[in-house]
């Protein structure tokens, strides 16, 4: 976990990359959330990382809040993605859109999310909750808290 | 840049993260997007980074093409995001999104996105581009590409 790198960043997307932004995390996430991975070894298997470093991982999303550690047959447990954890699925959606795109494989797209009841994509997109339009980048602004400003001091 | 860090990963999201998944990227970015920061000394003001980190930050999303570095009165010019920096917006608003849910400061929502057109909250999701449901975490599913499946030997 980065832990205090974003200190002094007053944000929520600051507080979500000290908790996700390590590198491997979000993989890690991913893999449990799509790929079935539960135990350390599907982990290590699927993603090859050093032990040490998955075990520093898991035991840091662990104390997050983001994956449950449960007693299972194996000396390590399972990992189970908790709610907060599942919640990590709209940014794993469009950092792959975005990859998809801007950086993608020459045979082409790996995956495509799909919605497991009629099987269509699923695709991210943000949208404006008052007048229903899909918003492309530049339609879009931030409106800073005042006690943002005030502790920013500006 | 993470370079070649997830090498092994047939990925878009770890494609991105090679991108944009190193320490203050995003927040560079992000800055960039809706802080109005286009000068060197701009982002150093507001994420009080390290200036080596700082440079080798901007220098590396320069070279992504995340970021053009466009000639201005101050030696180092301006960095001005491209098309590929700003489609980084859903991440970054997914992000925020999950910060202000699960890693929220106690004084509440530091930002709200806006559409500019209509005052309206801008807000992430995924849904479904056959039926047009909104989808929980739970709904959705990876279909994996044949030719991935063979690079895996799965």
């Amino acid at each position: 976990m980065l832990g205090k790198t974003y200190e002094g960043e007053v944000c929520s997307a600051a507080r979500a990359l000290e908790v996700v932004g390590e590198r491997w995390s979000l993989l890690i996430v991913r893999n449990a959330m799509f790929a079935g991975c539960v135990r350390f070894s599907d982990f290590q298997r699927r993603l090859r990382i050093a032990p040490n470093v998955l075990t520093k991982r898991l035991g840091d999303l662990v104390d997050a809040g983001v994956f449950d550690n449960r007693p299972s047959g194996g000396s390590r447990g399972e990992y189970v993605l908790t709610d907060k954890g599942w919640d990590l699925q709209p940014v794993i959606i469009a950092l792959t859109a975005w990859g998809d795109r801007w950086a993608a494989a020459p045979e082409g797209r790996p995956v495509v999310y799909r919605h497991a009841g009629c099987g269509g994509e699923a695709a991210g997109g943000v949208g404006c909750k008052r007048c229903g339009e899909d918003l492309a980048p530049r339609e879009v602004e931030a409106d800073v808290a005042d006690w943002v400003r005030e502790v920013r001091g500006t």
